[in-house]
């Protein structure tokens, strides 16, 4: 974990099951410190124009308005993107916007949000292309595990440091813009310092993360935010809710529902209200607010549904920190390049999704409880399994429980599950495409045949998902975010 | 490929697609040269009494009645499957039984039958425990993966040679018995040379599969072989078959069959109609049997299925090619240790699987088209990747349509695909956990609704099969092997 200690911005401890973690809380009264918080950074560069790039880069100019800092987009020749940065006033003339390698070469901090893809084919030349003192930033570990894959290195002196929102950078922009009347919202982030060249380091990676909006920024190691990511994404955050939600349209329709009765069960019902519910009021209290048989369908479909989930997750996870996962998305970027991903909006159920928004204002939908006891034991297995590999709560608790539902769920729930995995990072994508399947196939296969089947649930199960300490981590953390609205 | 040049068995010459390869036929009439081909083997060591281990232990011992060559069962201790071996006629008072590295050390040839999990895990006391001069016998290439993994190597002064039956020891046996009446019945095998110590390899290896009771035997290299095989138990051999069928099931389901009928289109009608054809009279034959409009229907599923499913069995040579997949199934064992596999057999199509066998007797079950078109499409793009990837065509279509149809799904006809899927070897019951999955969701996603859509199908890939390769392969090959039960 970063040692998360500073002379400028406030550190809180916060009490956490694993033990005590300090965190930062932020806030637009910390903007006026950012100057110092960056002394020696006079222009950041973010490179890349995806949804992070396009989001940090607003947010980072807004927070440092008036400061002198310069915040400049950098993009590759030919980028399609040049035209919607420039929209956003960026400007070649007045070195906002430029070639990537020369607005690296011209930064003191460079933000590198480009594709993984092309992180893994030219970082060498943006290695290159840095100055001795300058702080290389990434928000995510893609890099490091293709650097200790590949046996390669980041150049000798310079800092490298990571700040990774723990949302979409759709969402990172837009609860930022709410921070102008709710001080203190947005997304939080985790912060690591990889190498700190100049001791340095960890006073500018904090900058950066309040500079983003983070309500808290919390510390951890790139090696551990690159597992839990990568493993998140392919878990609760997107593969296992689209795996979910494609077996659970299936059932319902088979048990006689007519598409947009099984897609309101399903689909609408996690990214609607178990959404909702959990974001306002945490994963307890889905459950809390049924009604006895409700309670009782839920416990069952929760305990049908834990360990075919944990298992899944759990091999994720190995494949993860074997490195294989990230092989794989290299392999299948070689074969994309002759031939496009095939999108997963073609199965039946999406073809409801449009009728189902359109009445969304004449009705108010209800927890489905064996939805939401599904749901919940997917999201229970992620936060089970990435404790019990060592992750800090703070960490385990915004990957698997405050990303889902402030950010991924509501995004879907605005557009649906099956645009949003063809519609994050490649990496994202191939994850989703690998894994939901394998969700699908265990609730088909297990967790549905065990709820259907003779027996009682493992009430075991049950319990430990009340008394799970994810509960009081929340209750710690929640309240640190200020209330937003995270519709979309 | 190995040079399959013998002074002793008749080798003959067949033209394939990608040109000229030798092939050495079989028969029963070859067996009283099996001693001179393994002159200096006073004993032969079989370790493991899996399906192989025990087909192959019974093939040779038959085979070389007589000869004075001796065939000794090896057990690791406390192996629960030493009565069976003892009930077979293997005895620990005569050295045909004991324990497996003493089989080892006092045998010629060692046929290593072991799991791969269990080479993996003791490859190094085998290695140990054999005297120089040795063959040592593989029926899979894993462990020739697993050493250039971890940067193992084999022992000097011994020959390595590989035996690999294209179909399960259950059909090696069942096969090989009906070679007493039918001469030549059996399963074919290819052969290679990994290393030739003392000049004797190729001689030695020919014998190993003419004992099999071989049909004929083909050339490849233990990588080759090793690539096609894993790759094949996860397509059209097992993980494909039983993802498609999981998909068409529910597809028929949600068109208003009852589950008896569903299962009879989809699962019953690949083991059944569709493979008997194929095995008979290839696979153009299952198209041109059907009236026009059943051909406008495989057409169109076939052109919808196609490129999804190819894209997933590119995957997966990939990942099978770069060692993922190796590594997969060392890091699932090690999960395995803990809790074991969860079945498959518990998604609602299996239960109507024992009626429709029941009813099998009063009913002629006509092809299904568009299962046809599908299945169909799987198998050919196993058949082109392959091809595409350079494996000698006898490789290619004995790994993707004779072992497929004239072992694997007859044995899931008697039984069903879950029950096959849940009882073949470790690593194929990885394999096709994690395949099935994405073949069913690329079916679902994909193929059904580019069927079920507007626009004419591709009728350049419907052009395609009907010219490919494959067809003219299986005329020159098929003939090789004398018309067998196929029926389990």
């Amino acid at each position: 974990m970063a040692a998360l200690t500073s002379q400028l911005f406030p550190v809180q401890t916060v009490d956490l099951p694993g033990g005590a973690e300090p965190i930062v809380p932020g806030g637009r009264h910390l903007f006026p410190l950012l100057p110092a918080a960056l002394d020696g950074v006079r222009k950041i560069g973010v490179l890349g124009w995806g949804p992070q790039g396009r989001a940090q880069a607003l947010n980072l100019r807004d927070s440092l308005q008036g400061s002198g800092i310069q915040v400049a987009v950098g993009l590759r020749a030919g980028s399609a993107s040049a035209d919607a940065a420039r929209s956003e006033g960026f400007r070649t003339e007045d070195g906002t916007l430029g070639d990537w390698l020369a607005v690296a070469a011209s930064s003191d901090l460079v933000i590198a949000l480009v594709s993984d893809a092309a992180l893994a084919a030219h970082h060498q030349e943006l290695f290159a292309a840095l100055r001795p003192g300058t702080t290389l930033g990434l928000s995510h570990g893609f890099l490091v595990g293709h650097l200790s894959q590949t046996g390669g290195d980041f150049p000798a002196g310079i800092s490298v440091v990571a700040v990774c929102p723990k949302g979409m950078g759709d969402s990172v922009r837009r609860l930022y813009l709410q921070g102008a009347h709710i001080n203190g919202a947005g997304i939080n982030s985790s912060v690591a310092v990889h190498r700190d060249h100049d001791g340095r380091a960890v006073e500018r990676a904090l900058a950066w993360s309040i500079g983003l909006g983070s309500p808290y920024t919390f510390g951890t190691t790139l090696d551990s935010e690159y597992r839990s990511d990568i493993v998140g994404e392919r878990a609760v955050l997107l593969g296992a809710v689209h795996g979910l939600v494609e077996s659970l349209y299936q059932r319902f329709r088979l048990a006689g529902d007519d598409p947009q009765t099984a897609y309101e069960r399903s689909c609408e019902n996690v990214t609607g209200p178990i959404a909702r519910t959990i974001s306002a009021d945490g994963p307890a209290a889905v459950r809390d607010r049924l009604d006895p048989a409700g309670q009782d369908v839920f416990d069952r479909a929760y305990a049908a549904t834990y360990q075919p989930a944990f298992d899944v997750i759990a091999e994720i996870y190995d494949e993860v920190d074997s490195g294989n996962e990230l092989r794989s998305v290299v392999l299948a970027a070689q074969r994309l390049a002759s031939r496009p991903m095939a999108p997963i909006s073609g199965s039946p159920m999406w073809a409801a999704g449009p009728a189902v928004r359109a009445r969304r204002a004449e009705r108010d939908l209800a927890v489905e409880p064996f939805t939401a006891g599904a749901f919940l034991a997917v999201l229970t297995a992620q936060v089970d399994l990435l404790a019990e590999r060592g992750h800090p709560w703070s960490e385990v608790i915004n990957e698997s429980v405050i990303e889902a539902v402030d950010s991924l769920l509501p995004y879907m729930h605005a557009r649906d599950v099956a645009y949003m995995v063809d519609n994050c990072s490649v990496t994202a994508r191939l994850g989703a495409r690998k894994w939901g399947p394998r969700f699908q196939a265990a609730c088909e296969q297990l967790a549905f045949p065990a709820f259907d089947g003779p027996g009682d649930p493992d009430h075991r199960l049950v319990d430990a998902f009340r008394k799970n300490p994810m509960h009081e981590a929340l209750a710690t953390l929640a309240p640190l975010r200020p209330p937003v609205d995270i519709s979309v």
